[in-house]
């Protein structure tokens, strides 16, 4: 017969069991903590008629959707995970309570160039808190404790959440009478990092069409830096010129002024003054969280507080705050960096019991208490000679060997081999069994970043 | 502005927060009881090239599969979980290990016609193992256990796994010389619950064209019920007629052998020699599972033994062994049936934190402190009335709601209320955590399914 060769279409990441399990470590991560905070999670479908997907409309996000016809129908596969919430929330609003807060993890399809790193299936892990008509900006202060918790329990220690809000610097802006322009401005502030002030300054006079003055002006606010005290302290030398900016940086100053109470240590925060996260939809607190060895990796959970989640669907006002990490990206640089803790149990079982006689039934009862006890466990039971059997417990990187023949079952012991120390015991099962769940508890201590 | 009208599209499964996080267990559930098996989970991509998931081509799947090109690329979603292996399998099998043991639960995609209970995106939930050149027949002997522990910690008791093989019916009707007519028959037998014996043994001779005493053969062959000893007594007097028989029998001699050392108890198994499954490249044991209380579900968890998962794509022989839970169909099916577990806490969160001070630190720290103990916790800062606070909270169904004012800060007290039995408490933090605690794990007691 004439074969068909295999193959994994470009951008669609496919793992191999060992990484996939570290993959499903940080997922289960990420549901936790989410739930922690009292996220309820969502799981809307994947694919959406185009028109509700496609209701705002235009740019990148048209150009790059899987679209297609499926009899009558003119379908979409989702692009990010905010459209589908938006949805959502005006579909099922009646129903809902207020504030709404949900996670969702899923995959979403964007169909980029094809290049390494870029993927164009990739998961999202987004949480949002969605207000009826208000929502209290203690919902902004919390943000840093969940991106704080988050990133800390998947095992990463230098990182820096970024805060700023949109208020200040459209109010900052607006005291310029640059309101106009504000667009223009901040997506070249946002280059500072990579070019550096002196070209910023070139590029807000020849492309933004600014005055020396007025370019002096965003060069000078802009290079407001220190600990979070002493960047509040310099806002405040711009308070009172415009009633936007002050309602901003009083919400800041409330962000600040929970972080030890919401558990985030300052060295993990700073007020970032030249962040402005790019969509247009932010109005308040944006989020970025870099890590701080490898900027070049950029930002691997942002966000902010909106005004106005589903304006395509509803009349209703439905403010809200979130952010979002992309799992995908993120899992693969992590890899690339050499990130991910080879240390921590990757098989798929704790502990592969061999029997040794012909009757399988003693190995088959012990296969079962053991599952009964809450270790995984294979049973394997191929014809093979005992060296391949084991180089099979070798290469799935099982814990445990347990051996059972005809002396054990007699003395009422089991064999257990410790694959990393090469030491064995025989034990009766329930001191195996002990000895087996001290050592897992010590084996899977570590967490699965390491930095 | 003109609002788009929000939808979901038909056949597409999507839940309010209660019922997805009554899904949510479900789906915990079933990895938690497969990884206790052994198998490894994968993630697979939902969009493969067309060419390599229609490699079998045919039939029902074409015709209902989601087809599309992006750019020169012809695309389609997986209608399953089984191809997709194949090709993972056939793709990567030289950095797998043999036996290779992996589950998946991800969504599949059908074009059906759209009617009440069936959905064209749905979860399935597979498991299989796959050899390398063999596979031992205890693989097929185990899967009984998994499938009775898969059911038994969602909650159900009243449910029978029924086995039969195929090589036992494919020996049969070679006895009877009808190994040509053997799929017309077994489609015919199939439908024995329906139709009862009279007309199968109409259909029989008509649509099969099978002579009188062939067709008597096969009723008084079918008709073979009775335990498990029972059945396979009767059984052995076809033995040595047929050598594809004899090997049936003693396979399912094996399977029934070890049942008992798989804690698989006698009420939950039945030999079924009437089940053959449709799906023609089962070969050995096949397996259905039923809701004794519910026949008209049909089978909640399908699979069986072949011998060449990857054909289309490799020439290596790569028999397995697998099961399928059809998740959306059956979560639904519960779900009509009124079997999900309503006293299950489904809300977002274990305790609300309402703060009646107007520095919110104190209840923020608190709030941080449950947290830390793993306790799920909502913070609520929205300027309502106390009554519409407490409103929200009975609303989401949250087990537990805290109150934090300036009396209870100076005397060092929490004030908590149990919010089924309205009793209120004035405790440490310590002792309300306990308290927490202690009721949490008795309302998670039950199953999520009550039968």
């Amino acid at each position: 017969m004439a074969k068909m060769t295999p193959r994994t279409l470009s951008g669609f990441m496919e793992l191999l069991p060992q990484p996939q399990q570290q993959m499903e470590r940080m997922m289960q991560i990420l549901r936790e903590t989410y739930a922690l905070y009292g996220f309820t999670p969502l799981d809307t479908p994947i694919i959406e008629a185009s028109e509700v997907l496609l209701a705002k409309g235009g740019g990148e996000t048209e150009k790059q959707i899987y679209r297609f016809q499926k009899g009558d129908a003119d379908l979409a596969l989702r692009f990010d995970l905010t459209v589908p919430l938006a949805k959502y929330v005006a579909l099922h609003g009646g129903e809902l309570s207020f504030p709404f807060r949900r996670y969702q993890i899923g995959k979403v399809y964007r169909g980029e160039r094809a290049q390494r790193g870029r993927f164009r299936e990739f998961y999202q892990a987004d949480i949002d808190v969605i207000g009826d008509g208000k929502l209290d900006i203690t919902n902004e202060a919390e943000i840093p404790s969940i991106i704080y918790q988050t990133f800390t329990r998947l095992g990463l220690k230098r990182f820096q959440i970024r805060v700023n809000n949109r208020k200040i610097l459209n109010g900052f802006y607006a005291m310029l009478g640059l309101t106009e322009q504000s667009g223009a401005i901040m997506r070249t502030v946002d280059k500072l990092d990579k070019i550096g002030p002196d070209k910023v300054r070139d590029l807000l006079l020849s492309d933004c069409g600014l005055r020396e003055d007025q370019a002096a002006e965003i060069l000078k606010f802009i290079a407001i830096t220190g600990s979070n005290a002493e960047v509040l302290a310099a806002l405040e030398g711009y308070m009172g010129r415009h009633e936007l900016f002050d309602t901003g940086l009083s919400e800041l100053k409330t962000v600040v002024k929970y972080l030890a109470d919401f558990g985030v240590p300052e060295e993990n925060f700073a007020v970032d003054l030249t962040i402005a996260r790019g969509l247009d939809y932010y109005t308040g607190t944006v989020y970025e969280t870099t890590l701080l060895d490898h900027p070049e990796i950029g930002s691997v959970c942002s966000g902010g507080r909106y005004d106005n989640l589903a304006e395509y669907y509803t009349d209703r006002q439905l403010p809200g705050v979130g952010i979002s990490i992309g799992l995908t990206r993120l899992f693969y640089v992590l890899g690339e960096q050499g990130m991910l803790n080879p240390d921590l149990p990757t098989a798929p079982a704790d502990v592969l019991v061999l029997p040794m006689t012909e009757d399988l039934a003693p190995a088959i009862s012990l296969s079962t208490r053991l599952r009964g006890a809450g270790v995984r466990t294979q049973l394997y039971t191929e014809q093979k000679k005992f060296k391949a059997k084991m180089n099979y417990a070798d290469k799935i990187g099982v814990p445990y060997v347990i051996f059972l023949g005809d002396d054990e079952i007699a003395a009422g012991v089991v064999a257990c081999k410790d694959m990393k120390t090469g030491e064995q015991t025989k034990l009766p099962f329930a001191e195996t069994l002990d000895l087996i769940r001290s050592g897992l508890a010590e084996k899977n201590k570590g967490t699965v970043i390491l930095e």
